[in-house]
C-alpha cells in the first residue's frame, strides 16, 4: 500500500503566499484587482487541501498498484482504474485543473497561486496530477500562438477538461538533443494544415481513457527544414479530428503503441505514439499563418517548457514534502530507545532523539527553502505577465529565467535525497511499501530527468543565464543577494548573516573561476556546471530563508510567545537557522573542488574507464 | 524487466585483492599456506563471475517481478520462483555459498576473498544473495559458541546448504532498541533446552521453499533476565526439530505469519515469524552450558552482526557497482548531442560529454574507494583470526572494529546516491525498469536501514570506536593516515597530497570539536555523528585511493604505455585523482557546519516542527 494518507500542512504555504510574498501588490494589478482579496487564497487553498486529502490521495493506492494499462486499439488504448475518473472530474469541477491555463479569462486567479495548488496535489499523488497539468501547459502554447479560429476549436474543451493535452518532443533517438527529431510534416493544399509522420516516446499522459480526445503538440520538421533546432516546427495534432464547429470527427491516425514500465508514477501513462502509420494523420502548424510557424517550434514549445520546468520543481517539492510529513507523523508516534541525555530513563518517541531531529529539520528546512525559491519564481512569472509597466515585466521575466533552472534541478535533486531521509526516519519500516516514503521516492526520480535533464538545466544556468542580455540581469540578481546580506543583518541572526557572507564570497569566487574558464578551459565549465547550479541554489535559498526569518522574528515579537500561532514562527526560525548553518556550508566543498580544478574525468582515455 | 544483464568487471577486484593488499602475507599463514597460491584467486573469481553472469543475474528478473509469495502453512509457507532452486544449488555446488561460514575446516579459502565473491553475487542479484549469505552468518555464531555435540547436529547441513539460517533480533516494538525484545524463553527439565515464545519481524530469509529446514538464532529473555540488552540470550530454534543423530523431526511450532511488501529486493522474503503460538516451540540456548549462555545473547549475535555489517557494505557496493557498469555500457552506445568542443560537429556517444564523464568518474572512483575500504577491512578480519601473533591479531581486530561502521554506513549511503547517478546517465531511460539502475536503486535502499541504521553506525563510530581501549586504537588509526599523507608524497600526486593534507587537518579539527563537546554539549555530538562518519570515510578512502595510485603509477611506469594492461592503471590514476579532488573536499562543508555548531534542531520546541 503506497502513500495514501494525506498529511500535508498548509500553514507555511499560507505564510509564504500571503505574509512573505507581496500579495497586495499582485492583487492590485488590473488582472486581479476586481476579483480577489488576500483571504480568498485561504479558501482556495483549503478547498484544494480537502480534495487532496479526501479524493486524490486515497486513490493513490490504485494509481501505484494498478496504474495504467495499455490495451491497444484506437479508441481507448490506455485504461485507468475507475477511481481516476472521479478524481479527475472532482479536480476539474473545483477549478483546480487545466483552467489555470487560461491566461486571458476575466476573473482568473493570480497565477502564482497555482504553485501551492500543484504542490499539494502532487503531495497527494505524484502520478495523478499528470492527468490534468499537461493539458494546462499545452493551452498556454496554443493561446499565445494559434489563430483565434483554431483556438476556438481546441481550447474550450481543454480548459473544461473534456479533452487532454500533451507535449510530444522526445523520440527514441532524440531526447536531450531535441534538434535530432525525425518526425516529419508535409504541406497539404490547405494552408496551415500539414501531414504528420513519425514516432514519439516518453509522452506523459499521451493517452488515457478519462478524456474524449487528446490534443498533441508535436515537434516535427518539414522537408526543407534547417538542420538542428532551427528547423523544428510545432503542430497541433488531435487524436480525433476536430471539425470547424468544434465537434469531434474521425480518428486522426495517432496510435498509442505502448506505455512504459517505470520505477514510479505508475498511475501516469508514459506513452509511445505513432503519428501517421496509415499516412492519414494531419495537424495544424502553430504560428501566425501558413508559413510563419515554420522553424518556430522550439520557441513556442519553450513557452510551455519553461513553466513545465518550474512545475517539475513544484512536483519535486510536493513529493518530498509528503514524505517529510509522513516522517514527522511517524516520529511522533514511534517509541524507540532512550534519550541520549537520559540513558537510564524510559524509551521515548523518536522525535526526541537528536539525529531524528536533524533529519526532520533537514527535510523541513529544505522543503521551506525550495518552496521559497519556487513561489518567488512563480511570483516573477505572474509579474512578467501582469505587471503594469514594461520595465517591471522585463525585470520579472529576467529574474524568473535566471531562477528557473535552479527551480527545476536543485529541487528535483533534493527530492531524491530528502525522500531517503524520510525513509531513514522510519527505520526498517521505511523500506516497506505500506509507508508513504517508499513510493514517493520511486515517484520523484523522474523529476531529475524530464523537461531537460538536470545537467541541461545546469548548463542553461551557467551558460545562457549568466550571459543573457550581456550578463546584466544576472549581475542584478547577484547584487540583490549581496545587498541583502550586507544590509539586512540583525543581532538575532548575526551568526547566520556571517555564514551567508562567507558563502556569498565563496559563490563569487566560484563565479569568477567559471568566468575565467571561458577563455582558459571551457571543458572545466561543463565539469562543474552541476555543482555551480547547486551552489547557486544554496545561496539564493539561504537569502530567501533569512528574509523569511526576519519576517518571522518580527511577527513572533508582535504576537508574543503564548499566541496560538507562535509555534509556527518558532519553527520558521529553526528552519532558517538550520538551513543557513547546515545546508548552505556545502558550498565550501564545491569552492575547494573548483580551486583544485581537477580534469581527470576528461583527461582519462575512454578505454581506461572500466 | 529489471537488472538481468551482468556487466560486472573483475580487473579492479583482482588488482585490489592481489596487487594492492598483501596477498602473500595472508597466504603464508598456517591456515592457508598449504592450499592456495595467489593465482588461485583468479580462478575462483572467474568461476564466481560466470555463475553470476550465466545463472544468478538472468534469474534476477523473476526475483524482482515474481519474488517470494507467502502461502501459509507449516511446511512450505514461502514459495520462490522455480529458478531460485537452480541458482541456489549452483552457488552451493560451486562452493560459493554458506561454506564460507566454516572457519575451521582444513583447506578453507582466505576469508577476505569472500568480499569480492559476495560483491559480485550482489551485483548479479541483490535479492537472491540473501538466500545463502545469512546461513553463512549464522554458522559463525554457532561454531564459536555452541557445544561440539550441538554443532554436529546443525552445522553440516547448514554448510551444505540443505538447511538455511536466520538471525531473529527485530520485533515490531524492538528495532534499533534491541534491549526491548519481548520474546521469552522458559527453562525446561533438560539442561540447555528452553521453551520459546514470541514474535519476530523483518527476518531476512526467515523462510523459503528451497531448503528443508531453517535454523533460527533467536534473541529472547528468560523470566529472570536483567533489563535491557544485558538480559538477552540467544537460542538456536530450528523450524523443524533436529534429532540427536542430525535427522529432522517434527515441526517446532515456528510459523511464518507473513512476508513484507517492500521497495526492493522482492526476491528476498522478509518474514514475520511466530515462535510457540501453540506453546510447543523449543530451542537450545547458545553458550558453554545450560546457564552460562544467559545474558550473553548480544555478544554472541555481534559475532555475526559485525560481519553482516561489513557484508552490508559489500552488498551496497555490489548494487551500485552493477548500476555503474550498466551506465558505463549505456554511455558508450547512446548517441546524443554534439561535443561542447565541436558544437557544429556530429552527435557523439554520450561518454564523450564532460558531465557524463563526471558522473562516470564519480561512480567509478567512489566504487573503487568503497572497495578499498571494504576489502582492506575484510583483510583485517582475516588477520584478526589467522595472524600468527596475538599482537597482530589484536591490531587487526581493532582496525576492523574502527572501520566497520564506515564500511556499513558510508557505502550504503553512497549506494543511493550513486544509483541515482547511474539513472541520470541513462537520461529518461533510467526511469524505465527495463534498464538496470532502476531496480538496483530500489534494492539498495535497505542497506542504510538494516543491521543497525546508519545513525547507529555513526554513533558507534564517534562514540565506542573513538574511545575503545582508552582511545589508543583510534589514535593509531588516525596516525597511520597522517603518516601516510606526510611521508608518501610524490611529484605526480603533489596536488592530491596537498588536498589530503588540508582534508586531514579539517578532520582533526572535526575530531577535536567532537571531543570538546563531550564536556560542553553532548547533544551536539549526536547531531553531527552522521556527518563525522562521512567525513572520516572520505579521509580514509582518500588515503587508500592514493595508496593505490602510488602502486598504479609504479606499475604503469614499469609496463609502459602500450602494454595491454596499461589502460587499467591509467583508469586507476584517474579514479584516485577524481576521488581526492572532487569527493574528499566535501569535508570542508562539514567542518564549517561543525564550527557553526547550530543547535536549532534540538532547541526548536516539538510543536514548532510542522
Amino acid at each position: 500500500m503506497p502513500h495514501n494518507n494525506y498529511l500535508y500542512q498548509t500553514r507555511d504555504i499560507k505564510f509564504q503566499i500571503k505574509e512573505w510574498l507581496d500579495i497586495n501588490k499582485i492583487l492590485s494589478l488590473d488582472a486581479y484587482k476586481d476579483y480577489y482579496g488576500a483571504d480568498d487564497f485561504d479558501a482556495i487553498c483549503d478547498v484544494n487541501f480537502k480534495i487532496c486529502r479526501d479524493v486524490i490521495c486515497p486513490a493513490n493506492k490504485e494509481s501505484d498498484e494498478i496504474g495504467m494499462k495499455h490495451v491497444g486499439g484506437n479508441e481507448k488504448a490506455v485504461i485507468s482504474p475507475d477511481v481516476f475518473k472521479t478524481v479527475y472530474n472532482t479536480v476539474i469541477e473545483a477549478g483546480m485543473g487545466p483552467q489555470f491555463g487560461d491566461r486571458q479569462v476575466e476573473g482568473r486567479m493570480p497565477l502564482y497561486w497555482y504553485a501551492p495548488i500543484l504542490e499539494m496535489q502532487t503531495g497527494a499523488s505524484p502520478a495523478m496530477v499528470m492527468l490534468w497539468c499537461l493539458t494546462q501547459g499545452a493551452t498556454t502554447v496554443l493561446q499565445y500562438n494559434l489563430s483565434k479560429e483554431l483556438q476556438e476549436r481546441f481550447l474550450p474543451k481543454m480548459y473544461s477538461g473534456e479533452w487532454g493535452g500533451s507535449m510530444c518532443l522526445t523520440e527514441p533517438g532524440a531526447g536531450s538533443e531535441v534538434g535530432a527529431v525525425s518526425t516529419k510534416c508535409f504541406p497539404t493544399d490547405t494552408p496551415g494544415l500539414w501531414k504528420v509522420k513519425g514516432q514519439k516516446c516518453f509522452i506523459t499522459t499521451g493517452d488515457w481513457d478519462g478524456v474524449d480526445n487528446i490534443i498533441h503538440l508535436v515537434l516535427a520538421k518539414d522537408p526543407d527544414a534547417k538542420p538542428g533546432t532551427a528547423g523544428i516546427s510545432c503542430l497541433v495534432v488531435p487524436k480525433f479530428w476536430v471539425n470547424e464547429d468544434g465537434s469531434m470527427g474521425a480518428w486522426n491516425d495517432v496510435t498509442t503503441t505502448g506505455i512504459e514500465h517505470k520505477l514510479g508514477i505508475h498511475g501516469s501513462a508514459t506513452c509511445s505514439l505513432a503519428f501517421g502509420e496509415n499516412d492519414n494523420c494531419y495537424g495544424w502548424m502553430i504560428g501566425d499563418g501558413p508559413v510563419d510557424g515554420r522553424g518556430q517550434g522550439m520557441a513556442q514549445m519553450f513557452q510551455m517548457m519553461n513553466e513545465e520546468r518550474i512545475n517539475t520543481g513544484i512536483f519535486s517539492l510536493g513529493a518530498f514534502g509528503a514524505a517529510y510529513y509522513a516522517a514527522l507523523e511517524y516520529s511522533k508516534a514511534r517509541v524507540q530507545s532512550k534519550k541520549s541525555t537520559d540513558p537510564k530513563g524510559p524509551s521515548v518517541r523518536i522525535i526526541e532523539h537528536e539525529d531524528v531531529r536533524r533529519m526532520l529539520l533537514l527535510q523541513k528546512s529544505v522543503m521551506e527553502a525550495c518552496r521559497a525559491l519556487l513561489y518567488s519564481s512563480y511570483y516573477y512569472i505572474d509579474m512578467s505577465k501582469e505587471a503594469a509597466t514594461e520595465e517591471e515585466r522585463e525585470y520579472a521575466e529576467d529574474m524568473f529565467m535566471i531562477q528557473n533552472p535552479l527551480c527545476k534541478a536543485y529541487v528535483s535533486d533534493m527530492a531524491w535525497v530528502m525522500c531517503a531521509e524520510a525513509i531513514q526516519v522510519h527505520g526498517g519500516y521505511g523500506f516497506m511499501e505500506e509507508y508513504a516514503p517508499a513510493s514517493l521516492a520511486r515517484d520523484c526520480k523522474i523529476y531529475t530527468l524530464w523537461e531537460g535533464t538536470n545537467f541541461i538545466q545546469s548548463q542553461d544556468f551557467t551558460g545562457r543565464k549568466f550571459t543573457m542580455k550581456k550578463g546584466e540581469p544576472f549581475k542584478k540578481w547577484l547584487a540583490e543577494i549581496g545587498d541583502f546580506i550586507a544590509n539586512k543583518k540583525t543581532p538575532e541572526f548575526a551568526a547566520e548573516f556571517a555564514m551567508m557572507e562567507k558563502a556569498f564570497a565563496a559563490f563569487n569566487s566560484i563565479i569568477d573561476m567559471n568566468a575565467a574558464w571561458t577563455t582558459t578551459n571551457k571543458q572545466l565549465k561543463q565539469l562543474f556546471a552541476t555543482r555551480i547550479m547547486h551552489a547557486a541554489a544554496r545561496v539564493i535559498c539561504g537569502k530567501l530563508m533569512l528574509d523569511q526569518g526576519l519576517l518571522a522574528a518580527g511577527k513572533l515579537a508582535e504576537l508574543g510567545d503564548s499566541h496560538f500561532d507562535a509555534n509556527f514562527y518558532k519553527g520558521k526560525l529553526a528552519s532558517v537557522k538550520f538551513y543557513v548553518m547546515n545546508v548552505v556550508p556545502e558550498i565550501f566543498g564545491t569552492e575547494e573542488a573548483m580551486k583544485a580544478a581537477d580534469t581527470s574525468a576528461i583527461d582519462c582515455p575512454e578505454e581506461a574507464i572500466m
